[in-house]
């Protein structure tokens, strides 16, 4: 919850749990003159499991000492402990692609927040596969493309949307019911997030609020997470549920689960965007 | 959450929506005298689908009027609807049978709630397969019988449980280690409550946790639901979630979780109590 | 959760309870031809004290027989049981003016559901203190007028507003930071709804946030209630919090706590638009 | 989250906010030989402002090393940065005394968790101004003792508390309906955990359930606080709330409040006892 300025970066890494990491970190840290504004970790076992770490902290000048900074850590403190890390500046402002179909609420939550400053982002372009949103979105300013998808021309959609979207750090898909291909979804690792409407991994596949109006559960809830080649199976970053009744028919178990949908969906994306998220086999560990 | 008497009575009603029902039940009850201080009613469709009813009423001098009133609800009101009804009586408790394994927390929250007055209800009988909770139970003046389950004697088992239980109106597994046989459910249709120590259809079998901790979920439940031939797919009849984190081993999801089966039970208990509950094909209205 | 028509109407009473009240109105709608679809009653005590029922209907041919519904109702039972009573036809949809400052989540949020079909109502005016939001108004096209109001004007001002909002069923205030004088909400009894940023009773008056951050509170909270002239005091329609830690400083306070405010203050105008709503004193009975 | 061993300690710091020190006290650790299980931080500016620190290490031999490893610290790191400190060993089990009165649910609490392993303190006994709760006591093995407090022996029975309770680590009131004096609470400094049955700031004082009633709020609460000499207003621990409706009287609303309470009680108690708990003026960091 620190307050960030064009100073900070984050620091964060993965790597088998020694002794002696807080410590080397921190050190290294201390002799660039950065000051820690925020620090997090977590081991799998108490002993020898894989280590989390994120750092948040501020350095003077930060602009002109960034390479100094990637190339000093990486040979000083990372090859020392095998780390898989990255460093990212919160000066450097991600850039976001949205894909969308004809519904509009977890699309507009994400437009509406960044418009009042709550996503720290830029949304570069939303893409549809339909007309329907083209006002929602312009309105904000912001750049929308149909790329119309079918089973025949699925391949060169895709290649599209891939070329439209280069330059972005994240796509969100806000409701976008299309099946991305296990090829497109391969270039973007870990860069994809994606809302499920349901508790997963309760009602994966298709109209999950039928399927909970059937099976007749107590909660519905909803579910973002990475998108890998797996449908639905990606790493967990957020989920919530909302109290039902048996008398929500199909309908209204939707619109109740919108506003579920569009806050899970609004948590994870600003999660990544604050680099809070490091993903650990088909599992997430969120600071 | 009315308060009441012996002189309160809960008739419940499934039957064909039809126009008029609300006037033929509440006519009938004026005409007897009766006060309704509850009337809860729903229907699966505007028109023409299911409709369910729960009226609680007072009525002065209820113990002799009991059978006068079972029958002409029957004849004036329940075949010209062809309804399926029962009348409870408040004053007639309703008494109820436990099975236990070894973990005693989903157990100690029925005794203890029933200790402090909140569970309307008689415990007759605890019946375990192991003797590891007898001191818990007889404490609080409750009979403890062990009946060990094998393989091999399964069927006389279930023989010795179900003459053990006979009287009782409601059996609860609290955290009950062995599967039920078809046959000795189909002896309790809608009278067996389990607690499932997971976000039911999510996580069906066993190690609920462990599956829930392999997957990375961000929030762990439980489920109270009626025992049908199929295992964990009864009619679901509450639920609950509490958020938990990458943080969790299963030995911690466990721990929290019990807190969550315990009161997810206890509500479930409860309402079947207070004759809440009708079910509806798999799914159940709670009133 | 009904689904609803141009046929369904809305009775809503309160009277002293008595018996056969239920058995007196489930007569009339069913001796009129509505059909009942959905019931609720409440009464304060066992027995003598305060009732409150709300049924749902549906009638052929409503529009034509409203004028007659009206009297006989009147006539035929309400005189009898001293009933004050309203009816409400869905088909008349409600007219809704909104009073806003600066701040625009609570409005956005009305707005943005109103634009989804889920608040069944026409927003007819935007009324603000400040040119602000004139844009966010604007288009959704609804009409957007600025009236200043100061220490000097607010006589006029509110006359002013008054004017306005002539025709209006409702007015929301959606933030709106000044405090209405007592002539003028003795004009709209029980027809103001205002959402406070505190967990009322806590921190009433101003800077509620700040005053949450200083008292170190573990959850903040927002109100939805009708504006009487007690300040901060009229009766609670809905109420709901978010989990915090020591960690928030008073901007994230704020930024947290306006997610709560717009959704409890939507339930709140939506409740008031079905007419769940029944004011019993100092408090409500939200059906 | 974390497992812990008898060679477990955790340090907990206060201090101005200053560069370098995590990178004091983590190199401190390292060179003792410690890995850090857990470290969390939080400073309340992004400059200048205060600092708090919990970290949880493992140190082979810990209990040969402890008075070392308290001078160290004390002369190499925390004069330096004028740190207040404490060090706690987990092998060290805090003893608690318990006080109360005649409602058991909080106690019940406390004792039932603790008889299941997942309190890790030892209750060394627990006093209450009445016999009404001694045999639900003396089951599970604990010390029960009467002391009497009227308006006349109030200083002679704090004093007989106050020696009863010598030896022990923590005071809890599980609610024990005496108001202590300034005099008692100032040899507990921090010491005595409250459960107030209101979601503070609201319904200090007598009866907060029929405070809330009276009010019609839509949600109820419980606060776990520190006793400090002013009634109701020590730093907050911990909240938490459930919703409610029209329909719960003052019992209704007091028994479902129970279930609060109990939750809220047992959540501060166990972070007391795990050491997450630094207090900050009037204010808690929970870590």
């Amino acid at each position: 919850m620190n307050m960030t300025t064009a100073n900070t970066a984050r620091l964060l890494i993965k790597c088998e749990d020694k002794p002696g990491i807080v410590q080397a970190v921190s050190s290294f840290l201390y002799h660039q003159g950065a000051n820690i504004t925020a620090l997090d970790q977590y081991a799998t076992e108490a002993q020898g499991g894989r280590y989390f770490m994120r750092v948040e902290f501020e350095l003077d000048h930060l602009e002109s000492r960034k390479e100094t900074l990637l190339k000093t850590f990486g040979t000083n403190v990372a090859e020392r402990y095998e780390m898989q890390w990255r460093l990212a500046f919160v000066g450097d402002l991600k850039k976001v692609g949205i894909l969308v179909s004809k519904v509009d609420h977890a699309l507009l939550e994400l437009l509406w927040r960044h418009a009042r400053g709550t996503l720290p982002c830029e949304i570069t372009h939303v893409v549809s596969n339909h007309e329907a949103l083209r006002d929602s979105v312009e309105q904000f300013g912001i750049p929308f493309t149909v790329v119309n998808v079918t089973k025949e021309n699925k391949v060169e959609a895709e290649a599209k949307i891939n070329e439209l979207m280069q330059g972005n750090d994240l796509l969100v898909l806000a409701r976008y019911m299309q099946i991305l291909s296990e090829e497109f979804v391969s270039k973007w690792p870990m860069q994809v997030i994606n809302i499920h409407h349901s508790f997963l991994p309760a009602f994966v596949g298709a109209n999950p609020y039928k399927q909970a109006h059937e099976k007749g559960v107590k909660l519905i809830g909803a579910t973002a997470h990475y998108v890998t080649a797996d449908l639905d199976q990606g790493p967990i970053i957020e989920q919530d549920v909302e109290r039902v009744s048996h008398e929500y028919n199909v309908e209204q178990l939707r619109e109740l689960g919108q506003d579920v949908e569009r806050n899970v969906l609004a948590r994870a994306v600003r999660w990544h965007l604050e680099d809070r998220i490091i993903v650990d086999g088909n599992k997430t560990v969120v600071f």
